[in-house]
């Protein structure tokens, strides 16, 4: 009876399940699916689950499930099949579709033409809705996110959108020219995904055109897609945050999390060894003061996340637009007021206790002046690293958070034991 | 002639720029902007630069702003607004719009009433597609986002919905009853908008009906408030990743930023004060061998990436659905596997590099036990942390990092100073 609950479900409820599921049960429930929605369910499961189910998949099977499957999906899937089954899908696929994937294939990740489907329907400028209506009686069904008709001349050059509002309010004698718009937006193939997406957000639209250089209609990008987007960007730099390079399958061998997470490691620990080294200039002092010690960690960990809340801020507000270049010196001056605050708040406070538990004013001093110092520090690199990162064209986010720790920390060990041996010793 | 160009902008836009000026340049071009014009940019900025345009308002210009907005509309700026403006909207409202803004406020931020909007258009299901057809031209338009209609009774219970896909492949002598689909999603107002915005994703929606505990139509939520929802809880994560609580005006003053910032700063001053303490337990250790003081940040440091590693990885599996309570006996066994392996490469690594600087291979035998020991350690509590929060109830996201970089800290210097104490002095 399994199987005939799996025969009910939708496709991304049963990804979900096999997700789940260590692999010996997920090839057993894969196995109860019925051929004819392998596709569909290849689809919407995560990559790295994806790849254990193709794995335990034979050619022809492949072949049979990718040919159930849009031009536009079966790009999405082509980079996970074996090679010979993507051969056998060109020769069996009929001409225009073959066209289609091409296509897809042709547009790199992060670029509208990777994110769009074929599925428009389209009218002419010099009909009346009436023949609209006729036309579209015609269908079994509309594509999904169809929520408008796109206008288009003899060479297929977009002339404007039919959105079906307009369609269903107006009087069915009305010509097509009248009651489209023409000033509508756009896409091309090479723009960046992300630009797309953004206006999706920004308008609140279900679907919008996907022109060539000529005005040609090529494709749809709909609102699915972009939401799909969205929530695999946010993924991946959640996952980034943490150096994992991508998802895990939770069930996979211990070794693929091995490989996945250990670039990250391998960088932070070449920037604690430099930490370590700095904290080796300093041994002499150390020996001959050992609460330095016990402090130095307070006055480096502080400064890394003054700083990364500094760095968030900052990608955040140039994620969003809303950073100038002109208004970076601004920016300084703000963080840096917010920094010497808190170095003056929380160092004071620390110096205090400093002074309480070593019996020392002078190290009480030292305390406060090294963390307002290494505040100062975080907040000027945590603004000058993502400005620096866009206007390199990088991306802020990426790599933002290691650096300004690896800044802090060394920075931080290096001015408190600094001035601890030029005014304590 | 800037105001002519703003008469143009699409109120999204108008934000983006006013979120993109300090102050004085913010209210100038604010004042520029068409009175009629102000609700729907104020629905748009950003809650901190909202703040600041109401701030500069009197409250008859407010009223009038707010009118222009519908109900659902409304209910979202309403927290914003002094509460004298609140009142006299709920006196001038006609009586089916107050009723719709009193149920939107009523429902807490979080839940489907709060998103969704009361655009619906509903028909009866005894009618042929003709008389639909003539009814949706009586309008001037359709509400935003209609993919679909409401088909309902006449005490407004939901029997069903009519797809404006089926409705136009369909003959207009089919009644609705015949082409409409009652086996369709329906969310209660009640309804944690998380899960409400998860079935669009996986739905791929556009619209879906709110019905109360009778089945009577109350609203409608749609794709364009999903995708905002998803954005905006997705950047609330990330500030509050960095123990931002909300995001700044970029050009307020300092002490709100302060104020934004200081609860993190103050929990992560506790912890790297108790980390403090607990290297000082060992200061006659650090006295003999002062090489420690330089070696235990890199242990501590480490525990630190590699535990956080693992909390983004479990998190990610709780939140989609991945992670079954018998299944985390296993995880523990994978991320133990991962920590042992990293932890004799990385571990051995440091160990070879602390043998070679300071020419003691029990040191170096140390630090690759210590290593290893704290990697255990954040793995153990890596798993342990986000799956107890979930078992309680709770958003594993939110304090998991702070825990385990408290932990690793702690536990490291600790693990490390204690081994040096037992086997090197
Ligand atoms: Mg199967
Ligand atoms: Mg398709
Ligand atoms: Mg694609
Ligand atoms: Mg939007
Ligand atoms: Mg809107
Ligand atoms: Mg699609
Ligand atoms: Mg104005
Ligand atoms: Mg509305
Ligand atoms: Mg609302
Ligand atoms: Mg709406
Ligand atoms: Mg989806
Ligand atoms: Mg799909
Ligand atoms: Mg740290």
């Amino acid at each position: 009876e399994l199987r005939g609950k799996l025969d009910k479900m939708h496709p991304a409820d049963i990804a979900t399940i096999l997700e789940a599921l260590p692999l010996p049960d997920r090839l057993m429930v894969w196995n109860l699916v019925k051929a004819e929605r392998d596709g569909e369910i290849l689809l919407e499961v995560s990559d790295a689950v994806r790849e254990t189910l193709i794995a335990s998949m034979a050619p022809a099977e492949l072949t049979a499930a990718a040919q159930t499957l849009d031009a536009d999906e079966l790009a999405d899937l082509a980079p996970d099949l074996p090679r010979e089954v993507v051969q056998s899908l060109f020769q069996t696929l009929p001409h225009e579709e073959r066209e289609q994937l091409r296509a897809a294939l042709s547009y790199p990740e992060g670029t509208v033409g990777a994110l769009m489907d074929f599925d428009m329907v389209t009218v002419r400028e010099d009909v009346t809705l009436e023949v609209v209506f006729r036309y579209l009686r015609r269908f079994d069904a509309l594509p999904d996110h169809t929520d408008q008709l796109f206008v288009v001349d003899r060479n297929d050059v977009l002339q404007g959108v039919l959105s079906l509002s307009r369609l269903l309010v107006s009087e069915p004698e009305t010509e097509v020219t009248a009651v489209m718009r023409s000033d509508t937006l756009r896409f091309t193939p090479h723009d960046p995904a992300d630009d797309a997406a953004e206006a999706f957000d920004r308008y609140d639209l279900v679907s919008a055109p996907v022109v060539d250089a000529e005005g040609k209609l090529v494709g749809r990008l709909d609102v699915a897609a972009v939401l799909d987007y969205f929530r695999e960007e946010s993924e991946s730099e959640q996952l980034a945050q943490a150096g994992l390079r991508e998802e895990e399958d939770i069930f996979a061998p211990v070794w693929n999390s091995v490989k996945n997470r250990w670039a990250w490691l391998a960088i932070n620990l070449v920037t604690a060894f430099i930490a370590s080294r700095v904290i080796g200039l300093f041994e002499g002092s150390i020996e001959k003061l050992v609460a330095l010690a016990a402090l130095m960690p307070i006055v480096a960990g502080i400064g890394g996340n003054s700083g990364n809340q500094t760095i968030t801020m900052i990608v955040r507000a140039i994620a969003l637009g809303q950073l100038s270049p002109d208004h970076a010196r601004r920016l300084y001056r703000k963080e840096l007021g917010v920094s010497l605050i808190n170095g003056l708040v929380w160092g004071g406070l620390l110096g205090v206790l400093a002074w309480a538990l070593y019996g020392s004013l002078a190290l009480g001093l030292v305390m406060t002046s090294a963390m307002t110092l290494n505040l100062l520090l975080a907040a000027t690199v945590g603004v000058a690293i993502p400005v620096t990162l866009a206007r390199l064209g990088r991306d802020p986010a990426v790599g933002s958070s290691v650096m300004i720790t690896a800044v802090t920390d060394s920075g931080g060990f290096f001015i408190f034991l600094g001035l601890a041996t030029l005014f304590l010793l």
